[in-house]
């Protein structure tokens, strides 16, 4: 008996020490801190263990991201410090609430169709094409009779989110067809460079009021347009963001900053490629420290893989620091899953998603090697239809392993996330160990900064541990 | 551009070398029997990976069990030479028709309440409970006034099959209570001693039909009863098993028998435990070359943890082997997912799903170190709620990393698959990589004698090659 029960003990141990995290050690503190946190983590999943029905994480995420924000453990994860974002695209990160507010500005026109809307910022009626009539938005809305029903409908182009979701998304390709749509209709939005500016400051200011102290961010970086006529370049696009982070590190002393991962479609020729890569050059020539890397969007499916890229992705890794989306698939052996290969070999310094690694256990040890990060978006995940239970989701077994992992939200506004305290919520409660605690959630932070290019680790991390000691304070003192 | 795509070429060979199957050589017919195959499973991938709206094995399998009887390559691995069973349960493996089949038995009495159906058969009019009234089944037919709408409605107490089952089946304990339904409602109809051992044969003749060689049929060994009065043991019941497969291989002498698993269920205390352990030792004694070993079966989520019974199962291990299920959950560090921890330390021979093992990398290496193999059975899994889209299972996971793995079929009548095509197919096509091919095929049916206890391993693995040969002239001479 003695003999088995050691065995088992010894076994058991080792899967604890493997897990990322494992390493951390708790202060009194922030084990009292931990014994309140795991409290409300585990009556979460007795309870769901009894009645797997109303388990949270089994469902779609529509259903019940709201939901979770009355618990107090999400209320906890909210105020908790999270490092970085590492892993979100500029133009999905505020909800669909904050784009209807953009439609009351001024000089807006818009055109409906028949199933979707088009925005322009003019002065006067635009001559873009369009179906209908342009109008002035103004007009719109106030000729509509009931402006709380115009709005409501609005609305509705700025996000996912609806009623029995897998009934609409029934697969990968209608999800990203539906995803896709958003980032068209409220592109000529957006690139209005006034709006442009705006929207990334508040995206800061989202960040930081969800936890967040530095953001490296993903853009294609469009045109943009203003009301004289102008049209800006994307190296002018970034001078743009650059210029937003000054002035937000200026009234927020308290934020990191940002920096920018050129990360422009996946969809298009070499040629393109090429021209992608003098455009980098550029904006390294005139913003140096501005620009963290580069990368390529898109569906991974759909687009072409890496290696048909692969003299230019090298040629551009020597120069810039790669961060490559791969493997954001589930299939298994086709050209999207084997990206991770080509990501690895080129040298990437973070995988976007990673998702098929877990089919790969040769790549799962080089990441571990060349200490390569994953960045998981599991939300994310789940409603662009790669995993419906995110029990099943492969960042429990990347945890399991202790593989470099950064917790990240791809695209929160889209699906009426918060900007990151969802996925952290979601993958502490519903994705990770019944076992794992406070040590998880302090690497995952942590690893944030770690992994992340912010030039001086030793000063943010400094600040981190003094806004996370602040932070295990008041859970304690308040006791939740 | 050569050094990257060499390190390309080494880490990704290296990933098929690990690959199950990969090891084997194939003769020159094989490799144009591969070749044959490979053009199906790529057509049917590419197809899929373009219209991913149209791929199977991402919707529920009974969407598409009965369509994939129509492809080539499941007809082809219908015939397939597939070693053994080595994980079913016994009297789930005939489908709802053979079921009804047996309602036409005479003496068979019925009692028809609200919501279920009772059976018995008896010579007279049964006194046990019954909420309406008992008739003679051939009487409720024949009175229905229609006898092809009777025997349909009869039907659905057989089966798990239904429209939209993600509505009904809501989560794994709604799926588990309908499929213990379906054990509650057949058994008074297959423990009559004559039907059981009908029932017994016709399985074994459903499994040679389905390319299967050898058999190790997991049993609670439920009391039997016949005309006239006589109820029948355990021990009997093990008894009325072996007499059926001495005589089924007398009518078939190319099938290599059956052995047992005896597995009761877990809902039991400790005392209970020790009944199940004598009647083991008893069906030993009397049966010492038709007992495989002991295993202990019920939902794990919801059954008592095998640690609660460690002093029982240690003993038992001395004198049996155990084939214990472990791990069929996705819950993370939950007491069913540390079952694996269990079966390991307890010197488990094979490990009964092991679905949770991808969450538990220690573990994942003491399997292959120890050479236990996982009973996974993708198709159960999916119908009793583990994952959705089969893409997700951990058999990709396992599959890779060459761990010792056999496909079984658990229960394929209950969800009208074929004894264990379905499951080939599904774990081929749906599930493992795409380079997967003859190669991983072979080592399953390989596998499935090797972790068998058949004593005469050199003797079925020499006749299985030769069925083998067989069917790969086959399938290179009529190029399918």
């Amino acid at each position: 008996m003695d003999i088995v029960q050691n065995e088992r003990n010894k076994l058991f141990n080792e899967g604890l020490e493997m897990m990322l995290g494992n390493e951390i050690q708790l202060s009194d503190s922030e084990i009292k801190a931990n014994e309140i946190i795991m409290d409300l983590k585990l009556e979460e999943l007795e309870h769901g263990f009894q009645y797997p029905k109303n388990f949270k994480f089994a469902k779609h995420f529509f259903e019940y991201k709201d939901e979770v924000k009355e618990t107090k453990l999400f209320q906890l994860i909210k105020k908790m410090p999270k490092g970085a974002v590492l892993h979100a695209h500029d133009t999905g990160i505020l909800g669909p609430d904050y784009m209807v507010g953009l439609t009351y500005w001024k000089d807006l026109y818009v055109c409906f169709t028949e199933d979707s809307v088009k925005f322009l910022f003019s002065k006067v009626v635009p001559n873009a094409t369009c179906e209908t009539a342009w109008q002035l938005m103004r007009d719109a809305r106030y000729s509509s009779g009931n402006v709380k029903k115009f709005d409501s409908s609005l609305r509705k182009y700025f996000t996912m989110v609806i009623d029995n979701p897998d009934k609409t998304y029934t697969d990968v390709n209608t999800a990203w067809e539906n995803f896709q749509n958003y980032f068209i209709a409220s592109a000529p939005l957006l690139c209005y460079k006034p709006v442009w500016e705006q929207y990334f400051y508040d995206t800061l200011k989202a960040l930081r009021e969800d936890g967040v102290m530095y953001f490296e961010v993903r853009s294609v970086l469009p045109q943009l347009y203003d009301l004289e006529g102008r049209i800006y370049n994307s190296v002018e696009t970034a001078e743009s963001y650059k210029k937003v982070v000054e002035q937000f590190k200026v009234d927020y002393p308290d934020f990191y900053g940002a920096k920018l991962i050129y990360a422009p479609m996946r969809f298009v020729n070499e040629e393109a490629i090429d021209e992608y890569i003098e455009t980098a050059r550029e904006i390294k020539r005139r913003l140096p420290c501005f620009l963290a890397g580069f990368d390529l969007v898109g569906q991974e499916d759909l687009g072409k893989p890496l290696k048909s890229f692969l003299p230019q992705l090298i040629e551009a890794g020597k120069e810039f620091d790669l961060f490559l989306h791969a493997g954001e698939t589930n299939w298994n052996g086709l050209t999207s899953d084997e990206n991770l290969f080509d990501a690895v070999v080129l040298g990437t310094k973070r995988i976007g998603h990673g998702f098929g690694i877990v089919k790969h256990p040769v790549l799962m040890r080089e990441v571990k090697q060349r200490d390569i990060a994953l960045e998981v978006n599991v939300i994310s995940n789940a409603v662009l239809k790669l995993v419906a239970d995110v029990r099943n989701h492969p960042l429990a077994a990347f945890l399991a392993q202790g593989l470099p992992v950064v917790l990240s939200s791809d695209d929160p506004g889209v699906w009426e996330a918060e900007p990151l305290s969802h996925d952290f919520y979601v993958a502490f409660v519903g994705v990770a160990s019944r076992h794992a605690d406070l040590r998880l959630l302090k690497k995952l932070a942590l690893n944030s900064l770690y992994y992340s290019t912010y030039p001086d680790k030793d000063k943010i991390v400094h600040d981190f541990e003094i806004r996370w000691t602040k932070f295990i304070d008041t859970v304690v003192r308040d006791k939740w």
